[in-house]
């Protein structure tokens, strides 16, 4: 495709985008189509000779729309907000568009230096000191297996060097808590601990991590010969966004030379508000963090930020410099493929400095604060309503919720109501919400933050989950 | 930004890259920025007020195209082809566009059919059986290590659910050649099995892995009493495009149990080449397979293509149900979550669907063709010139060259004059190729298949050589 080509069937492209995110709310927010639906309607077999691009949007229109489940529709309130701004989209689609790649800072220097300018501006933002130097990962997932690769290798001495994890003389602990995400248990079997090295450490009555629980473990492997090597903590769980108490999770890993790693991937945008930075007090002595702007800050995924107090030691892990990678430069400059997983890198941070930049610090913490309001009007309805229940501490956005009409006296039969009421509304389209299990009970989340949610469409909501527990009641 | 502000900037986003595109060949093709020029003429912190976005587009100009190295450019010639073709950008655009995000199956069934068809189609593109399952990963680097960290655990019988590599009754061995990509070591260091327990066998002089040396590496590690665990094969070695061969080595990896993983980051999409596929006889022995259509084959990063052929052997090790994740329809969809480190994933397949449509499968094959041809054009040339050499065999696009004045005998004013007149073109900014090192001593690699690079750009890129070393004789 030639660049005017590409121009005539880009503003196609763009105005396609621009008519979809216009008309969004017009349809069913959950996928209405089953398992092999969308693949019984597309060829088996590549095409050998060349199809024109409007064929390809007609069958975006046709094909792949109703197999979508619409994340950027303002009746979107499942896992978390994924919010793709628009002008953040532009961002990233002038990345697209140049097909440069970051190998060393070389291969395209302003792609190094941008993302150096934008994860330092986010640590202003953040509120976090300079002692942080931030990079863009793929994931949190991605991000938090790097933490534990990195306290794995400086718990043994930098054991990679020798015989890995093979040789350690003292087996390695990591420490989270029961309401970690899912990530963090695959991060730490993917770095080589085993399960029986990796503690699920209990939660207080706020779901979050109980430091008492924590000391006591670290003491008993200590008694056993085991060696703690990280603790990963969490601001803001995926289930009811706890907040792990950093003060004194950070002064035991001081205590015990522990890798502090901590997981802010949703709740870390919210720290962009003031008021809010209470609820990682004692910040300063984690040794890595990660959130993650590509969910309610709103860039596209994926852009996860990954801070770092000690860069020397991520370099240290993760350094590759065969022969075609270097450069003269090399001494003077950040290689960013030594501060993560990939060796290649496209240009990521321009979607985040369009972001900061066509929204302005002001805007982007208006709306979130506007996301925190409709989740504690959201929440005063519930307490206000017989039968319905709020589970948890409501810090953010996320509210955990379960109605118990009284005719349903067993945790199974609540259980089955619970499901029933939610998988109602994802069926009909009008909401989208994430059953989630909560001391071994069923109960919905409710995620409020979507770019488009304004307050009447989580006054749509209530209405929406009033009348489905009504009609599961039938 | 509202979807109508999105259409007239979008429109502009678009004509900016149009332009971009169309003028490319006016740019030096390296960056002629220094350490920190780029970051000085940025704002050191975040603006609080909304900034047009007309202004970021004019930063774009004259801030950001200065500090790049046009990948895109007919005159480069370095590190490898990342092509980003532009019906596969607008691809990418619609996905970025819709901003939808695949966790599970539900959460937007067309994204995970759609990578289960387009996957299918390359796997028959490539000539494989249908033996093989492919999901796309961020990169080779990545999917490099999930086929490592799928071995380590299929060696030591699921030790993750134990003690981990912590507890494995004989260390784990890792063999690749003394060629192969620096992420293979990396992967296998972050994999835990420690530098002591990762082989770099000897190559032949065609600097292909040398069978013959891996058994016996392999017979000395049993001898021994270690656990030959992976294999990790290259077809095209990033250093000469050397084509490890696999039919002795699946044999050896069959005969002991070991997992053979195959890195044709850049060289596998040449396999859609009927003719090419000699390089790779042997391939349905390996257990995983990664080739990067994000290279050659021109889709923008990042679109890494990892294929199985025991998906139970991978969504063993990387699956994770937390409940907030489970859906009605698990048993009968894939969750791609499973199938790799992260847990979220944009709508990758989109960008590869567009390129294979748009241009349909002839057209891709007759430009790696062309590509081949101009290569062996400049091999020619190169041939028959006095002082020139060629230093390898040149079964792709890659050609590694070296210029000896007769002046010059010693291999150290060798070395200076290649680092010499490799660093006149790259810094005039009429061409860019790679330094590297083979057999200890310098030489150029001159990458050929740019997209835009047609036969008189690899002609002119000869007159630039000839003239280089005229210069750097002076």
């Amino acid at each position: 495709m030639n660049p005017e080509e590409f121009r005539r069937l880009g503003h196609m492209v763009v105005d396609w985008i621009a008519d979809y995110r216009a008309r969004i709310a017009e349809y069913p927010v959950q996928s209405q189509v089953g398992p092999g639906d969308i693949r019984a309607q597309l060829p088996p077999a590549p095409p050998d000779l060349p199809e024109p691009f409007e064929q390809i949007l007609a069958d975006m229109q046709q094909v792949i729309v109703p197999g979508l489940t619409h994340w950027q529709h303002p009746h979107f309130f499942g896992y978390f907000p994924a919010n793709a701004e628009l002008s953040s989209v532009l961002g990233d689609y002038l990345s697209t568009g140049l097909g440069v790649l970051g190998l060393a800072w070389q291969s395209s220097p302003a792609m190094t230096e941008v993302e150096e300018v934008v994860t330092d501006w986010m640590r202003q933002m953040l509120g976090l000191s300079a002692a942080w130097s931030g990079v863009i990962q793929e994931s949190a997932s991605t991000s938090t297996l790097v933490a534990l690769l990195c306290a794995r290798e400086r718990a043994s001495d930098y054991a990679f060097a020798r015989g890995g994890l093979q040789s350690v003389p003292a087996p390695l602990v990591v420490y989270t808590s029961q309401q970690s995400h899912s990530s963090v248990a695959k991060a730490a079997l993917l770095a080589g601990f085993g399960r029986e090295y990796v503690r699920a450490i209990a939660t207080d009555p706020a779901y979050a991590l109980d430091p008492q629980q924590l000391q006591s473990a670290i003491e008993r492997d200590l008694a056993q010969g085991l060696r703690p090597c990280a603790i990963v903590a969490t601001i803001g769980t995926t289930t009811t966004t706890a907040l792990d108490p950093l003060e004194p999770i950070g002064a035991l890993a001081q205590q015990h030379g522990i890798w502090l790693h901590v997981d802010a991937a949703m709740a870390g945008s919210a720290m962009i508000l003031p008021e809010c930075r209470w609820m990682w007090a004692g910040i300063e002595q984690a040794d890595t963090l990660v959130l993650n702007p590509h969910k309610w800050l709103g860039t596209p995924f994926d852009c996860s930020l990954y801070y770092v107090r000690d860069p020397h030691a991520l370099i240290r892990v993760m350094s590759t410099t065969p022969s075609y990678l270097q450069t003269a430069v090399d001494m003077h400059v950040k290689n960013l493929r030594d501060w993560g997983l990939p060796l290649g890198r496209r240009f990521r941070a321009l979607k985040l400095w369009c972001l900061i930049r066509e929204q302005g610090v002001h805007a982007l913490q208006a709306r979130l604060r506007r996301d925190l309001a409709n989740a504690q009007w959201l929440a005063d309805q519930i307490r206000a309503t017989p039968h319905w229940q709020i589970l948890a501490p409501i810090p953010l956005q996320t509210l955990c919720v379960r109605h118990t009409p009284p005719i349903l006296t067993d945790s199974a039969a609540i259980d089955a109501h619970t499901r029933a009421w939610v998988a109602h509304i994802n069926q009909s389209g009008a909401a989208y919400l994430t059953p989630a299990v909560l001391d071994d009970r069923w109960m919905v989340r409710v995620s409020i933050g979507a770019l488009t949610t304004e307050q009447p469409h989580v006054a749509h909501l209530w209405q929406v989950m009033q009348a489905a527990v009504a009609a599961a009641d039938h």
